[in-house]
């Protein structure tokens, strides 16, 4: 960018945040001859529209619904969103201990805001979901970090970490199907978090957009579900439609009143509309179990058509998680191969990808990809990992660097400065 | 509030936040037997209900309405918006100089975030919209206010804070049809103000909800128009409907750059269904002028109707700001009536408007109130004119305090603290 940057001087806290390597990337890759792994979005035929337009024909037959609305959220919706969350944590849960939010990545930014001041240390996994470590670094967080593994979280490093005396204000996990790792926390170290955050007062931040997409039906066991200190993040995003950006937070109430208060200035309240429609698909009982069979199957085709076409096509050589839920693979190449590098190969090739760098916090992860198994068809799937092992197997070298940008660092940068 | 706040701490920018004594009146007004003139809603037959369904089964065709949209907001509305901007402002703006956002508070939101450092110094108009003193608030703002009179922001006052060294990162002013005062900046005031921001390298912040809500169909030129260093903040709440939740941030590129890079970690972007409906209402150019026109129409309606029970019933006794647009009366007691005070007796009987204090930031304002007329009916308004002049006239002591909370003090604590 050409402008003079130095006339509108930037605060602090917008220079510590990192861009989203995804969202450029999705820029970058529009293109309609590139099949894309990369993105995050549900398959478009899997998004009930034709119900969202009966809902929003018969919401709009009332004048409230163009309306402001309250901001902590429809009364509806509020209603159906507590009873789903108190039959999952197999507790009671009122609808003032649900504040709905525009999506639930602005309940970890309305999170973060209301409880982080910059320099407070923050525990997220690594690899992380991006949209947290934005929210953190905006936040001026002090960033730590623990791996995943098969099982979740590595609890034995934060217990580490907490014996070491630190003492983070939040400890943030996608438990369910994680993005990008793939991984579902086991219900031993569930319980066991929940117990590790009673003994040292933390609060643990369950980032749960994916739960309801347990292929087999039966979406894991919270962590919220053993103990009180832990805030629950959920989202109609992956479930009914993006478009409605309606998501919720699930917590103690001291936290639902300070996230409350700060969406008060944030943008004031919700839509109603949208809302009002939500309310009425996820109340409705037969038609939502019928709609979430459907996804879940539709998103275990297309998992199993990915994770057979890669283990065809690669072998031994990616170890890739399970796929029993969610919309995400990630692929580790135990040849190291540098996929930074891979993505540049893969985009002449027609196919792309998020390279592992972009989820990364403390420990590099040059050799993995992130694959989305939930958009493309079953035939684009099988088209797109044979683009992208035939750019694995491709020979290396300045003749592959498609955009002339001089290898791996240029590109890098390219990708995690929006501008 | 009895829950023990001890076990989950807060931030100290949520500490700074005031709530809003307005959202906090709302909720004590909601008996169906109080008139309000306390809250900024369109009036509900006023929206274009009919015309929002038609387009909401149109968008909802195609399979991108429910998917999620671009961060910078959908391209159609980024070009519409953009070509009414370059309207106003007499100049070329590019949908590339747009970011849409989740009403203009959000706008708000994000810019502060965007350029505001804990301790870096804020200008605001005295009284002020209180959306505008929470985000500031919340960003850690140091706040300065300068006056408002008959012609709007007193720029006297400004420049005698530049003179005396102050270098603010934002002046924000409402420049037309000011919530809560009701007055206009006048054009050579938006001119000097312009001409202050180059001289003084400051960046002016043109909060314009209002400005199309022109009772003569001549929306005021904006200071926009007079220099380059003005953000303008727009929304389609007041003109086509709140629950779109659709505004927009207008302005130099490394401030829009920047804003758009805040919303990825805000909620990664807006509803793309309601973005449609948004482009499709404000491209719909024969439609839009005539809902302008019947908007004004019935908006100017109601001020007359408001302002002659006013001056009907008070006299010389309230000075009130003219109602040339927008929503809303500033009345002025003469006699010094602490309006904290009349608002339990008006509440009594019936009638609901804003104290004075709930806007003061540095000038106590107890002898104001401020009035929306765009809510109510014409006999409503009559009916809720004659209440308040029952309750101005009321004798005033320990019986009329009607909530046993033992007068202002108390009051005020009830008012500005949410729980």
């Amino acid at each position: 960018m050409t402008t003079n940057l130095s006339g509108f001087p930037l605060s602090t806290r917008l220079r510590d945040v990192r861009g989203s390597a995804i969202r450029d990337l999705l820029t970058l890759t529009a293109r309609p001859d590139v099949l894309s792994l990369a993105g995050g979005l549900p398959a478009g035929d899997a998004l009930p529209r034709e119900r969202i337009a009966v809902a929003a024909e018969r919401a709009l037959r009332a004048p409230a619904s163009v309306q402001y609305g309250e901001t902590a959220g429809l009364a509806d919706l509020r209603e159906v969103v507590a009873a789903d969350e108190a039959f999952r944590v197999g507790r009671p849960v009122a609808a003032s201990d649900v504040v709905v939010t525009s999506g639930s990545q602005q309940a970890l930014d309305l999170l973060a805001r209301a409880v982080v001041d910059p320099g407070d240390p923050v525990v997220v996994e690594d690899p992380a979901y991006v949209g947290a470590l934005q929210v953190f670094q905006a936040a001026g967080a002090d960033l730590h970090s623990v791996p995943l593994d098969a099982e979740g979280m590595d609890l034995d490093a934060l217990e580490r970490l907490l014996r070491e005396g630190l003492r983070p204000r939040l400890v943030h996990t996608v438990s369910s199907f994680h993005n990008p790792r793939g991984v579902t926390m086991s219900q031993v170290r569930r319980a066991r978090l929940a117990e590790l955050a009673d003994r040292y007062g933390l609060l643990v931040v369950e980032d749960d957009p994916y739960g309801l997409l347990a292929f087999d039906g039966a979406p894991p066991r919270p962590v919220a579900a053993y103990g009180d200190r832990v805030v629950r993040l959920g989202s109609t995003s992956k479930i009914l439609a993006p478009a409605l950006r309606v998501g919720w937070l699930a917590g103690p109430a001291p936290v639902v009143a300070a996230v409350e208060r700060l969406r008060q200035c944030a943008d004031l309240c919700g839509s109603t509309l949208t809302q009002t429609i939500a309310a009425e698909l996820l109340s409705d009982g037969p038609w939502l179990a019928g709609h979430l069979h459907r996804l879940r199957a539709d998103g275990a085709a297309r998992a199993g058509v990915f994770t057979a076409a890669v283990d065809a096509a690669f072998g031994p050589a990616v170890v890739r998680s399970e796929a029993a839920g969610g919309m995400f693979s990630w692929l580790e190449f135990v040849d190291g191969t540098d996929t930074d590098a891979l993505l540049q190969r893969a985009l002449a090739r027609g196919v792309a990808f998020v390279p592992g760098s972009a989820f990364s916090v403390s420990r590099p992860r040059t050799d993995a990809a992130r694959c989305c198994f939930a958009t493309l068809s079953a035939a684009d799937l099988r088209e797109a990992v044979a683009r992208l092992a035939g750019a694995w197997q491709a020979p290396t070298g300045p003749a592959e660097d498609v955009d002339g940008a001089g290898g791996r660092i240029g590109h890098r940068r390219s990708l995690t400065t929006r501008r």
